[in-house]
């Protein structure tokens, strides 16, 4: 055996999207030089367990959810000390969901789970700042070739629901005429016959659903949803 | 200290480019139960040592050579058996580089260094064809959204020998008369009034540069090199 004193960790970035905010999931940490800090989910990975069940048992552990989808987002472990205790290297993970779909529910080493909304985050023990400035830069990138979106929108939604999550998540106006333009030459986002009024203004909205099926399928055929553009 | 013994590592999959043919770095092991065995370069990281340091440091250690612009790749670590002497998290890097720039050397670890084809690579050890395989994925999608391919070739190419590049790294062929008219419709390769004559044919070609400059300048203003749709 060689003689190696460095220990791995996992660490997860769960942003939740709902009405145009996007949020962090964080927890409070309960124990050590850190307790009452604010820190993202994660923990020691135990010696037969693979690294995504680690960071699915920690988010388990801490803050009650179970996520699905987590993907690797990268490994902290250039900066020897991010650790004060002794040196730790975390594979930190990342996911997007809707924050409706899950009770927070803080256990074992976390005192308090909580969503912050991105904008409102308090600073972070750890290097989990940085983790989670990666994080929403690959969510921005991941969001414009990928309809990771629609997941988040009710079944039925307003083409402006769709553009203020755009907004929300890459942080910048959007020139809307190409956007819907953009989004409707794909032939994945379907109008129906339904019309709601929109917000205050009583303007009557139409109603949109993704179609799935026919992605699915265009994907099979080489289509490359890209709304870089827009 | 917590109880933990798993151990990290990191890998190097080294992607050379030359005159139409991908090659991958690989090393054959000295000792151990791998020894004569073909695999990445790459080991255990040092107590005090950055993950990017130990596999700049196992790079030039295995196979003489310093790699700049190495990039994480991804953790290998779900497999808790990829190791059959004990449990190891490998930290896998990916660089595409010009082999005419490096002379390689074994020594350590390594009895012998060797540039293989990528179509004609031994079967490698541990999980490597896994990680090779990842490698080229990320490096065929990176090739379509920034201009990484221009580095490879000579100062003055034909735009044959950009296609080729291209042609090779993606493994398909490509809509001659459309990737021409992207690439210069970005203006970031510039024509130049030298005239060469292509391969055996005879056949004249002009030579074209690769404007860096204008492409950081473009970068800025938000321009988006993308080649998907050729």
């Amino acid at each position: 055996m060689i003689d190696q004193n460095i220990k791995i960790a996992v660490d997860a970035i769960v942003f939740g999207y709902e009405k145009g905010t996007l949020y962090v999931l964080t927890v409070q940490q309960r124990f050590g030089e850190l307790a009452d800090k604010w820190v993202l989910p994660g923990g020691f990975v135990k010696d037969e367990e693979p690294l995504l069940a680690a960071v699915e048992r920690e988010l388990k552990e801490e803050a009650g959810i179970n996520v699905n989808y987590l993907e690797q987002l990268g490994t902290f472990g250039d900066d020897i000390n991010r650790d004060d205790r002794f040196r730790v290297v975390s594979v930190a993970y990342f996911a997007l969901v809707n924050p409706q779909n899950f009770v927070l529910k803080a256990d074992t080493d976390a005192k308090d789970a909580k969503w912050f909304p991105l904008n409102q985050l308090p600073q972070l023990g750890y290097d989990h700042d940085e983790m989670v400035r990666l994080a929403h830069q690959r969510l921005k990138s991941k969001l414009t070739y990928q309809p990771i979106g629609f997941d988040l929108l009710d079944q039925e939604f307003l083409f402006s629901d769709l553009e203020n999550l755009y907004c929300s998540i890459l942080e910048r106006s959007i020139e809307r005429r190409n956007f819907r333009k953009k989004i409707l030459s794909f032939g994945i986002v379907k109008e129906t016959s339904k019309v709601v009024k929109i917000g205050n203004s009583g303007r009557p909205g139409k109603l949109f659903v993704f179609d799935k099926a026919k992605y699915n399928q265009l994907s099979k055929e080489n289509f490359q949803f890209d709304i870089r553009f827009a």
